[in-house]
């Protein structure tokens, strides 16, 4: 199986070096670590234990790649203007789609352009920064919740699971996507929006005790919210919030991404996170208060200008 | 009438030296500006008009004053603690106290020390600055709304607000003190808060949609509170919001003093513009949802520490 990893990357590098390390074809268009990776391959520092792959098959096009039979998609959400031109190439009538970013919207987008029966989608709850070029921080976690755009689980998710448990990476095919990605917006929303506003990691955050009851006002706001869409089974709001909240308190001091983006004065993955969750939200009836504002606030002018 | 100046900022040093331009005999209570007054006077770079007082009475310690028939509270709230024994060497049996501070508890502090005949409370508006020590930058504004603690208008608020009228500052004597300081709150909640949060300015906030939207709505939040304390007569929701923002877009780039004082590290003034409102309003069962968010996300951790 010829696998293409388009974004990498903390994510993409970390999941296809995985990949590559249990045997499997994986191709990465790269463009920061490009000539890093070419030449030294791809280190990966893991509290699993660290690992060198000498040998990385890294391009700087698509094109070069060619066709493959899956697609494992990466790219920060605010790139997401780029990323059909980037997957044409990579296909062939048979190839899949799966996409593990952040937020709602982006199986919509490859539907699309290149029709529904193709996409799958995953939540990945990774712990992992980009070091040096070439080089991934694993700070912990790893485990991927995938399935098929058009619902239900077929012989395809099933695959593609197992597949990722071979390679080490624990790796759960569900019937609802739609609810998996609502439940990992429960993390996402408080912990991406705050950690940016405040430029605190997750340690800070759930320390002081206003900003932890924040995180589970938020985490209460988007469950409702999540269980007026029409999931599969709704999401126990205090259960899944204090669930969510005691996973993260085992989290030393873990900088989520939005966090990092800010600090490095990159766009954040506001539309993604915030704006198409509170859209969906609006569309049956729902508000939230404290996640709109909390968008609002980190839409405003200095957050992207100054820092 | 002897006055003193009990808390000698921007505003205590802007009214007192409006006062004592006047003919009034005003004595300061000085600290960091006391050896710059005492050698080189206050002077006061405004908007109406530069002036500078060469001879200024300016003092370490209310012991020096004695006396007074007036004492003018300029305090930031966070050194209340301090309050009232700085305030007790100034008072004899027919000494009135007016604290022009920021928010709601100050006079209620006061009231409880030397008994609240002797209370009155003014809002300011006033947009000044510190400058170098016996600087005073003022930029604009500057009337101020004053009443009795106990309600009514008396012989007393309305010399008072003769006083401050012949020295030039625009002042009116208000019936209901409380539905002032609520009135003042419509403006001080957003804009003070929003401007620490976010290290804008009031022309900042006000240019960019979110946030402009956002100063609304918790304007909107504070004057439904107001309107639950049994005010002498409600505010007018839209209408009074409306008349704030445009009274603040006539503000050129005016750097709230919260936003200050967060740039400059000091404390926030949080218990008085934001904990203790929040309080009357769960007493009377209304809560303010935004408001609650935006003092949570002032008091966590990282404003108080880092930047």
């Amino acid at each position: 199986m010829r696998i293409a990893i388009v974004g990498a990357g903390a994510l993409g590098l970390y999941y296809g070096a995985m990949l590559q390390r249990s045997g499997a074809d994986v191709h990465f268009l790269l463009r920061r670590d490009y000539a890093a990776i070419v030449k030294n391959g791809l280190r990966i520092h893991s509290v699993n234990g660290d690992f060198h792959l000498e040998s990385v098959r890294g391009y700087q096009t698509s094109g070069e790649i060619g066709a493959v039979d899956l697609v494992i998609v990466g790219l920060k959400t605010f790139s997401n203007h780029r990323m059909v031109d980037l997957i044409r190439p990579l296909l062939n009538t048979e190839t899949a789609i799966l996409t593990l970013q952040n937020g709602l919207g982006n199986e919509e987008i490859l539907a699309e352009a290149f029709g529904p029966e193709r996409i799958l989608g995953g939540i990945a709850f990774l712990c992992s920064n980009r070091g040096e070029p070439g080089v991934v921080q694993h700070l912990g976690e790893g485990r991927i919740r995938l399935g098929e755009f058009s619902g239900g689980l077929t012989a395809r998710s099933r695959q593609l699971a197992a597949l990722f448990e071979a390679a080490g990476v624990p790796c759960e095919a569900v019937t609802d996507l739609r609810r998996a990605r609502w439940e990992k917006l429960v993390w996402n929303i408080p912990f991406n929006g705050l950690s940016a506003l405040l430029k605190q990691d997750v340690t800070q955050l759930l320390t002081c005790p206003p900003t932890r009851e924040l995180v589970r006002e938020l985490m209460l706001e988007v469950i409702a919210a999540a269980n007026g869409q029409n999931l599969s089974k709704p999401i126990d709001g205090p259960g899944f919030s204090q669930q969510m909240i005691a996973f993260t308190d085992r989290m030393d001091h873990y900088r989520p991404s939005m966090q990092i983006d800010r600090e490095e004065g990159r766009p954040l993955e506001l539309e993604a996170i915030f704006a198409t969750p509170l859209q969906h939200a609006t569309e049956v009836g729902i508000t939230m208060p404290r996640v709109d504002m909390l968008y609002r606030l980190l839409c405003s002018g200095e957050l992207d200008s100054s820092s």
